[in-house]
């Protein structure tokens, strides 16, 4: 088989390649990583070259390009349906799908105000409207899907639905935005897995700064 | 098996609800529809007794409540896995969900200004900034995409694909966004459609005026 190429862009700040970058990475699945830095100010050309959206994540694989880090994702469990990205339950890999989904549509105060910066220093800022309410329902979410597994992640064992919560994790620890015992439990499980440490230490070692992205 | 009841919002305006609906119609996958007008100015309390999120559409499956409209093409796509809601071809497959998941997460620009609007009459809008190019990049996914399958549809037979973009084929009517011959045709063979002419004279029969989706 042809290799998976996964295109991403900077460690620290890019959040949706973040998601399925630690999603295959935690689910065992072998791919060839291709960072290529942001370079907002000359509009990002290389994106144009490698992706039909000029966005990354974007995954070759032969001929196929597949963008959308969910839609990655898709794929990725079609081709290695044992690696466990999805949930074995029927019902469950139907509310980790949910869950994922409303994590790709929403959530938009919150991921305006508050950039993915796995370097940055925690620090509250000001809040605009609309970033409290995301950060309440995503904790509600964490909840209610933790007390049904039991946890430590989402549907007990790392998933797909985890990956795409990653980069909130990272937000809600640098902007200082949560106190719950049972959310700060959870970021605890993510931030201790081995596939987020690999993230975490290449995104520390990253130089480069991206002045949009420093909230 | 307990039946599909599907929530939706009105006919004429809820773009989210049309999604499922259309697929599943198209598709030959039986359901019950429950229909709950909107009620803005009381915050749509019913919503918030049916679904997690306080928003339509949601599928109850026995006591599975599954929302996200994608992620309900996805379930009911795993329980009808010979309907074709996905092409059988695993790269059409991955292209398909790509483009779904483009609609999911983007556009917002279309979204906002050109609200779904069945009754409307065609009338054109001053355009806020963006809308031109959320056109242009859908009208080359749709072209793209039915010079590699022939059409008449995305991927050649009906798809969840059309179904994610069905409502952007009223915005472009209503709207009068588009003129090339290509993407009139595409539009042509959705309002031709049994699925889509079922719902639109349900919509058009309908009374409710949501002042916010009159742009
Ligand atoms: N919904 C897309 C979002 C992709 C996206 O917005 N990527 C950003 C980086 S995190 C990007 O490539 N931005 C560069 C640009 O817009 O020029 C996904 O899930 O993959
Ligand atoms: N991303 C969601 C969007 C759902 C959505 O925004 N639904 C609207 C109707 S089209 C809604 O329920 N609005 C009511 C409210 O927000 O109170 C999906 O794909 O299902």
């Amino acid at each position: 088989m042809d290799p998976f190429i996964l295109y991403i862009g900077n460690k620290n700040y890019s959040s949706w390649s973040f998601r399925p970058w630690i999603a295959l990475t935690a689910c065992g699945i072998p791919f060839e990583e291709q960072l290529i830095p942001f370079d907002f100010d000359a509009g990002n050309p290389k994106f144009l070259e490698i992706s039909p959206t000029g966005r990354v994540p974007v995954l070759h694989h032969g001929n196929l390009r597949v963008w959308e880090s969910l839609a990655i994702i898709e794929y990725a469990a079609e081709l290695y349906p044992d690696a466990g990205l999805w949930p074995s339950d029927r019902g469950d890999r139907a509310m980790a799908r949910s869950i994922s989904m409303e994590m790709l549509s929403g959530f938009r105060a919150l991921r305006g105000a508050c950039p993915m910066n796995i370097r940055r220093e925690i620090r509250a800022i000001d809040l605009p409207q609309g970033v409290v309410g995301d950060v309440a329902h995503i904790e509600m979410i964490w909840r209610d899907m933790r007390q049904r597994s039991g946890g430590p992640f989402l549907f007990g064992e790392f998933s797909a639905a985890d990956a795409m919560y990653a980069p909130v994790v990272n937000r809600f620890k640098v902007y200082d935005l949560v106190k719950a015992a049972d959310t700060r439990d959870y970021m605890q499980a993510m931030e201790s897995h081995t596939a987020w440490i690999a993230w975490r230490d290449a995104a520390l070692a990253e130089t480069w700064v991206v002045p949009e992205d420093e909230a």
